[in-house]
């Protein structure tokens, strides 16, 4: 009977034969900039018997430089506001180059994108290798991530589903049929550091694996896992004037996945004042102290633990 | 007679009463940035019996931008080249800043000049906390090391001796008559650690307690000490078109001031080779991985160990 639901619950997907890898959306995300720049010149890594992946720097402006972005953040440009406007002259760089890349790959919700993009990131704060979902209803990248959290062996990889409710999809990946981001960290921005560029390196090896089984018809049985659910930010303290008057407590710094209940501190002020979480629930800090996020007027982002519940999956 | 040596030995200085603290030398180098910032909302900290120092911004755009620098590296000119330049409509902004900085603080080898200033910088490497002066043959800053490492608790301070011989000195603190500075990390460019702010807060307290113990006639007696000599730097390899072809290798990066033996690992290629150090004798490398320095084709600096006899002081 418990056997006849989960056949009942299969789900059926096309094959992926167009695949993308993503380096450089952030010019100062070294990772991934690296994996790929190497991957271009010898490609053989990303070859499976089903497909091929496609490696390519997303934003080579900004890398030139080692900057995260020279306009705005090409990571919040993929939305119908960009994607469809019109070219100007004082546009953002990364506007025109949302729209070129949306061309290669996408369009966004179009029958020709590509079937999957991964999105390779760094992240300053300590939160291991995370894999980034849009919305856990997507069923390809949610069997990606139980793929990899079962045959992958480097390390934990929690999943963190990153889209408020009713929100457009902003990220390089939404504009193909399915995406997932890498976000490996700490690694300082401008910093290529070995462990993490083997530790990513094998990540995308394992998920082009996952592809190539999918693709020759292996079932993924129906799962049960936990997720993190981005459910808001909170901004660093500040004088009057916007300057910051506290830091990231040294108990929350590096404690990103972890539990953070009320009245734990999170900011010390440079007076020596403790400041302490007001919020009324337990919630799991992600990006805890991350460099780009000073100017987003993030100190951290708040998730939520939930229970996914993901059906059994196999190829049409 | 042992001690009748050490009283010949015994060298006497200037009382030091005008005493300066700089940060943000680099833009993004976020310790000193936001204690300067600290201090000059609230000086308290930086007064003593016999003197207050005063705290400064060394460049104040790069901190806005929060970049290492606008136009070119301050931290590197402070040279008789620059600070002796007359303005120019092109030159780059640090120029322009740097002698604004002598006219303050300096001039550089003047009766004028400075007694100490006190340069705050971070880095991505993990040099913990370093303590940087340019030649050994300053005993007011060498003794300034001594005390640090006998009276602050909380980590071990290295002395590197970054001059080479016969070179002029480049930094900030080479504009006041005696300079040192204090390298904390890792930390990220653009990040700010409060484990590190702490830290750093409390050298300069240390280093200003010293300061006034010295002005009150204390004698500090001759001692032997350990240093690290920079003695040249080592880059990354590269492919023909100067694109990098490996990174640190996982089994040196974080290892700074450890012993690197002939044969030792340095380097891991991107399609996994290890490229092992060829020289002939044990170094200690630091700054290794350092982000900025990929653009001054540095991958770590190489130094030895050297052991520094310092006579005795007292004021005159």
């Amino acid at each position: 009977m418990q056997e006849a639901a989960c056949m009942a619950a299969l789900q059926r997907l096309q094959p992926v034969s167009h695949v993308a890898v993503s380096g450089g959306t952030h010019g100062n995300e070294m990772s991934g900039i690296y994996l790929v720049k190497h991957w271009l010149r010898e490609p053989s890594a990303l070859q499976r018997d089903s497909f091929s992946a496609t490696p390519f720097l997303a934003n080579p402006l900004a890398i030139e430089r080692c900057v995260r972005y020279v306009g705005r953040d090409l990571n919040r440009t993929f939305t119908k506001q960009f994607l469809n406007s019109k070219a100007a002259w004082d546009e953002p760089y990364e506007v025109q180059r949302a729209r070129e890349i949306n061309q290669l790959y996408g369009p966004k919700g179009s029958a020709q994108a590509f079937d999957f993009l991964f999105e390779l990131h760094n992240t300053t704060a300590n939160v291991g290798a995370c894999l980034i979902a849009s919305v856990q209803d997507n069923l390809l990248p949610m069997h990606l991530c139980h793929f990899i959290q079962t045959h992958c062996t480097l390390g934990h990889y929690p999943i963190l589903l990153y889209n408020l409710p009713d929100q457009e999809a902003y990220s390089i990946s939404s504009v193909a049929k399915h995406g997932l981001a890498f976000e490996l960290g700490p690694q300082p921005q401008g910093v290529l550091r070995a462990d993490l560029l083997t530790q990513m390196g094998a990540l995308v090896a394992c998920a082009l694996d996952f592809i190539d089984l999918f693709n020759k018809g292996t079932t993924f049985p129906a799962f049960e896992t936990e997720a993190y659910r981005f459910i808001g930010s909170v901004d660093y303290p500040r004088h009057p004037d916007g300057e910051l008057c506290a830091s990231v407590h040294s108990k929350l710094q590096d404690k990103d996945f972890l539990p953070l209940r009320p009245g734990d501190p999170i900011f010390q002020t440079f007076s020596g004042e403790e400041i302490l979480y007001q919020g009324h629930a337990t919630i799991y800090p992600v990006f805890i102290n991350e460099a780009a996020y000073y100017e987003k007027k993030i100190a951290f982002n708040k998730t939520e633990k939930c229970s996914l519940s993901i059906p059994a999956l196999q190829r049409e």
